[in-house]
């Protein structure tokens, strides 16, 4: 096999074949297949696409690249949720407690922020002690015990997909569908649970622009998924302005805590009531949509999510103390607020802009070696469809100095459009795949 | 500016700038950009095109890349000419000294051959002592006092063609026709003729499979050329089958003193006819095409370009006796002929396939290291068109050993499509475009 004749079968709209997908990706993680023969194949592939069968070989062909987690020490049914990046996810936060107080667990792997887009595992560190480095042994007992954990990555999951995003992040084939869907599912499939909810962002602030694209990828893992045999839900869901309206790491803490607690809803707690009846019917402790929602309401309202949240925070080192009193996290010395210059109705929120505001306040990384500030950020007092006076306020930034908050305040007011006529709030969930 | 960035720009039908264009050859030449996304952008360009501005671009800056030849020492007009690469194309063995005999004069670089196709150079060391490793200075005084050289690249022309070219052979990026454009035209701008004719092959055995590519190709190159103030008419011809009879470094040279000996002319007469022609109009040697084709003919029948290939053979240190006594170049041991198993007409001779039989023969490099048999190849006794006798000989194989002449005959026999009714030869010169 010739890896120049695979590149040209492609480009000319063919069908790769799983034993050249398994001989391709082998040899590129080997090293054997250079990466400017595998860039090349990466643009065939945004221009010709993968069909179903193609996409699921590659994607267990990236599974099998690497270690998997192996969760039949935890008892239950185990869930799983990833989500494809947007400003202001702090669901995990609130979804993971939620669930486990259900009695469904969850075994979470997260990654830290880059650009415009925050991490949870940043977010975490916000409780001061807090690791996300779990041996897998603890992690597993934790998940157990706890009912869920959030750690950092520490056995080599998908050699193949890390080694092959890197590569299609300086070539400019990101956003190819078959490439996604393999390189988030081979994940989660390594990942090893039972149930996995997958939430397709779509919107300005997002890497799918258009619902079109968004459904065609949540089409697209469902389909990989179920061929893999696992139960794969995928949530369509608005990233056309940010999630909730907190940005920045311990701020985004407050608010799910503020979810938790069951004062703050909005999009924040109708994506978790989405994601996690998802979750709950697929894994069998609820029998329909319906009474699942119930049940974790019920959570929230009880203090049975919090009082999990807190439990985890514990298991992994944090002072849990922080969680019945969010003044004990990290707070930034100025907060100033951000009058608008005109009135009317917030039309759009720029959310990925808002979340380049965080980083440059010190909350984000441009590169991976950054240091970031964990009190930092922003907090929007309007959101789109809401009425505006002029001279009230948009949003507060939380800054390190008065310069910093300036500048940040002169950023974020240009993220928002104001207009004359009161806006349509567009749908939150766009729908729901399975 | 990115070069990821770029990518994506023309990954989405966007128009490089000249800006862009230069700094991306630029970087690529010095190593700053790497061949991971060069391959990338490669691939996107052979989805996207380019316009007639960016492939004018393109190809300036990678003249710009390295030296040029400086032919100004040279008095008249200078002229030269390139083909995309056939079997048994001989062509410039026979062009050049009928040019150069009518008073213009061809100062010509010249490669070594690879896979099923040969190189001009290779082909010309059949004459014993016979060298085109030639300083600049004496390559331009016996263009000037012989009337032509052939002589191999020693100035780094075209730096970033070479670079490039070797990543698309290996990326599935060749068959792009701006970066074909490009790559053709930078070498031949940087090797300084006034007037260039390129000879551009259609069919099986060729680069271009169809004629619709074919003329696509040689509007480009015309139009590309035009806009760097050249003089370029591009032909496109027949490869459907070999050029002329004889494919193997030597059998090949014996054709071409038969063709200025006036006693071989066919398709490849033709074709010499038809560029030169092109180059005494293009270089004010006649003043219309029947006239130049007068002058060149009687250049054949005077024996002015046989004298005339005599003086360069002489002149680049080989021993001009062949010239008139071709008994003297490498002859093969073993002549074995083709008997047809079959009768009928000829329908189709795989032109590739047939170079791939003197490649085998040791006439050929699979690999650029490897040394060649000058002696061996192949000679057609039949064509397209003709009529064949069962047992009639097709060809005749001309081999070191019996072992390997047997085992060529059945391949050479199997590159014959001989069928019950008469085929109609296509017209070997498709058209001619300036």
């Amino acid at each position: 096999m010739r890896m120049s004749d695979l590149i040209e079968k492609k480009r000319d709209g063919g069908v790769l074949s799983p034993a050249e997908i398994r001989w391709m990706i082998e040899g590129y993680t080997r090293g054997d297949i250079p990466d400017y023969q595998m860039s090349a194949m990466c643009m065939a592939i945004y221009f010709r696409g993968m069909d179903p069968e193609e996409t699921y070989e590659l994607t267990m062909a990236m599974l099998d690249s690497g270690d998997r987690i192996d969760l039949s020490a935890v008892s239950g049914i185990k869930a799983d949720k990833h989500s494809t990046g947007g400003v202001g996810d702090k669901t995990s936060l609130v979804l993971c407690p939620m669930v486990a107080a259900c009695g469904v667990k969850m075994a979470k792997l997260s990654g830290r922020g880059l650009g415009h887009t925050g991490g949870t595992i940043d977010k975490l560190e916000s409780f001061p002690g807090f690791t996300t480095a779990l041996a897998e042994d603890a992690f597993l007992r934790q998940v157990d015990q706890v009912g869920f954990a959030i750690a950092g990555q520490t056995a080599e999951l998908c050699p193949a997909d890390k080694k092959l995003y890197a590569l299609r992040d300086v070539t400019a084939t990101v956003a190819s569908r078959p490439l996604i869907v393999s390189s988030i599912l081979s994940k989660k499939l390594a990942a090893g649970a039972d149930v996995i909810v997958l939430d397709v962002k779509c919107g300005s602030g997002a890497f799918m622009h258009t619902e079109q694209d968004a459904f065609d990828l949540a089409r697209g893992l469902a389909e990989t998924g179920r061929r893999a045999g696992k139960k794969v839900t995928a949530v369509v869901t608005d990233m056309d302005e940010p999630l909730g309206r907190a940005v920045g790491n311990a701020l985004e803490v407050k608010e799910a805590l503020s979810a938790l607690r069951g004062e703050f809803r909005e999009d924040l707690m109708e994506l978790c009531l989405t994601l996690g009846s998802q979750i709950l019917v697929g894994g069998g402790a609820a029998a329909d949509e319906a009474a699942a929602r119930a049940m974790l309401e019920k959570a929230v309202s009880s203090g049975a999510a919090l009082e999990k949240f807190a439990q985890f925070v514990k298991a992994q080192g944090g002072d849990s103390a922080a969680v019945y009193d969010p003044a004990l996290l990290p707070q930034a010395p100025v907060q100033m607020p951000v009058p608008a210059a005109t009135g009317g109705w917030v039309r759009r929120i720029h959310a990925q802009d808002v979340g380049l505001v965080s980083m440059r306040l010190g909350g984000g990384r441009a590169s991976k070696e950054d240091e970031i500030d964990l009190a930092v950020g922003v907090v929007l007092n309007k959101k789109v469809g809401e009425a505006v006076a002029p001279g009230e306020s948009l949003g507060t930034v939380h800054a390190r100095t008065e310069a910093a908050a300036a500048q940040a305040a002169e950023m974020l007011r240009a993220c928002f459009e104001i207009g004359p006529e009161r806006a349509e709030r567009p749908p939150f969930i766009k729908g729901v795949v399975r």
